[in-house]
C-alpha cells in the first residue's frame, strides 16, 4: 500500500465572496478534489473507476465551518474513508490552514457506487479491483510528509 | 406578516456535471438563493441587512441527495426557519422537482450573525428590526401561490 | 414566430467576490442562461435540442466590463444571433442593470453545431427544424414587454 | 529577476458539465488563476498588491476554445504581459494539455488599475513598486521548468 498524503493548494480568488472569505459552498469542491487526490495517490484515479463504467455519486455532504480561509491561503486536506462496504461509502473530511495551522472546516459525504445509469452496483464481486483499494484504504490515515 | 412562496428556478446548464446531472455542491448555492428569496419576501432583503452593518455568516451545512436534478429541470425549494435566539439561526430546506414532483434534495443550514469583522452579535437589542423579521418567520411554512 | 423577451433576474450572493462585485467569470455564464431562455422562448428548448443529437458547444467567448453588477441587483439580458449557416453561430449579448439602467456588460459567442462525439454537423439537412429556428431568429431584436 | 514557470494543474470534477468537457466559462478562471501565480512567482503576490489599496479589476476577457480538456487532465497555462503602461495592462494566455501536448484554449484580458472604490489609479507615481514588477516582466516569456 501507497502512503496518502494530504491535498494541498491555495485558495482561487473567484473562490471568495463579498464576505472577503471563500463561499461556503466551495469546501464541499474541495472535499471532491481531495477524494480526487486520495484515489490518485491510492493507485486507482477517479477517471479509471469511471472508465470501468462504475459511478460514485454523493448521497449527503456535511460542513462544520470553523474559521474561514481567505484568498490565496494556503491549505490542506485530510480525507479519510470512515466506512466501506462494497455497495456505500463515507468518508470524513479535515481542512487545515497552512498559514496560521488551524482546523478551518470539517465535514463528511457518503455515496453509494452505481452504473452509468446510476442503478447501485456491489462492487465486490463485479469490480474487485475497485472494490480492494476502498478496502484496502478503510480508515486509512492520511500524513504529512516527512 | 406576508405570505412567503417557494423559491422557483430551472436549472442551468453549467450546473451539470459529466455524470448529466446538478453537481452536488450546487445545492447548497440553491439554497442560499431561496434565503435570499425568503427574506426579500419577508420585507427585509438580505443586502439591507448587511447595509446595516450585519452578516449572517454560515457556520455548518448538510445536504442529503435524493433524486437527481438534470438541466432546464424546474424546481422549488421550500426554505423554513426551524430556530432562532438573535444570535443564532437553523434552517431546514427541502427542493422539489417541478417536472416530477419528487423531492430531489433536502438539508439544513445553520447560521450566526455578525458585525463585518465576523464578530458574534445579538441582534436583539442592536437590531431589532432585524430580529423581529426573523422571530415573526421562525417555524412560517412556505406555501405555493393558489 | 414567437416574441423573446429579455432574461432577467438578480445577482446571486456567491457570484460575488472580494472586490463586492460579480465575479468577471459569472457573466459567461449569464450569457449561456440567456441563450437557453432565447431558445425556450422560440419553441426549441435546449434540452430538445440536445436529446435530437445536437451539441452546441462553445468556440470563442468575449466579454467586455463596464459598470459591475452587485449582489442582489436585477439584471437583463438581451441575446441577439448576429450570424448562423447552419454550422455556425454567433450571438451578441448586452446586460443591462434594472436598478440603474445602465449598460453593464457585453459580449459575444460564437458556437458550431455537432453531434455527440462532438464533430461537426450541418443541421439544415439534417435537423430542418432545429436549422427553422436558429434561420427564423438570426437578427432578430429581443424586446422588453409592453 | 525570478524566473516564471507555467501554472499547473488539473481538472476537477465539478468543472465538467454534462458534456463531459469543461465548461467553457472555467478558461476564464483557469486565467485568473495563472495571473495569481504569475505575480506570486514575480515576487509580488496579488494579496499583496490588494493590502496596498490597489484592485485590479477585469475590463475584458476572451476565449477561444480548441481542444477541450477533460476530467482530471493534466494541464500547464502560459500567461503573457503584452502590454502595460502603469494605468492600464492586457495579458494572453495559452492553456496546454500536458497529457497531448495540445493547444486548448487561448485568451486574453484587460485590466485597469483602480482603488478599493473602483476608482481608477496610476501606479508609477504612488505605487512604484507594484509598478515595477508589472514593467520588469512586460513581454516576459513563461518557460517550462528544465
Amino acid at each position: 500500500m501507497k502512503n496518502i498524503y494530504p491535498y494541498e493548494r491555495k485558495v482561487y480568488y473567484y473562490e471568495t465572496d463579498k464576505m472577503g472569505i471563500v463561499h461556503h459552498s466551495n469546501y464541499i469542491r474541495i472535499f471532491e478534489e481531495s477524494r480526487v487526490s486520495f484515489l490518485q495517490q491510492a493507485g486507482m484515479p477517479f477517471e479509471e473507476i469511471e472508465a470501468a463504467g462504475v459511478m460514485i455519486p454523493v448521497l449527503s455532504a456535511e460542513c462544520r465551518y470553523i474559521s474561514p480561509l481567505v484568498f490565496d491561503e494556503p491549505f490542506a486536506v485530510y480525507p479519510h474513508i470512515e466506512s466501506f462496504n462494497g455497495v456505500k461509502m463515507s468518508l470524513t473530511y479535515k481542512i487545515i490552514s497552512r498559514r496560521t495551522g488551524k482546523l478551518c472546516a470539517e465535514g463528511n459525504t457518503s455515496h453509494c457506487f452505481t452504473d452509468y445509469d446510476l442503478r447501485p452496483i456491489r462492487t465486490k464481486l463485479k469490480y474487485p479491483e475497485i472494490y480492494k483499494v476502498f478496502h484496502d484504504y478503510l480508515d486509512y490515515d492520511v500524513k504529512d510528509a516527512e
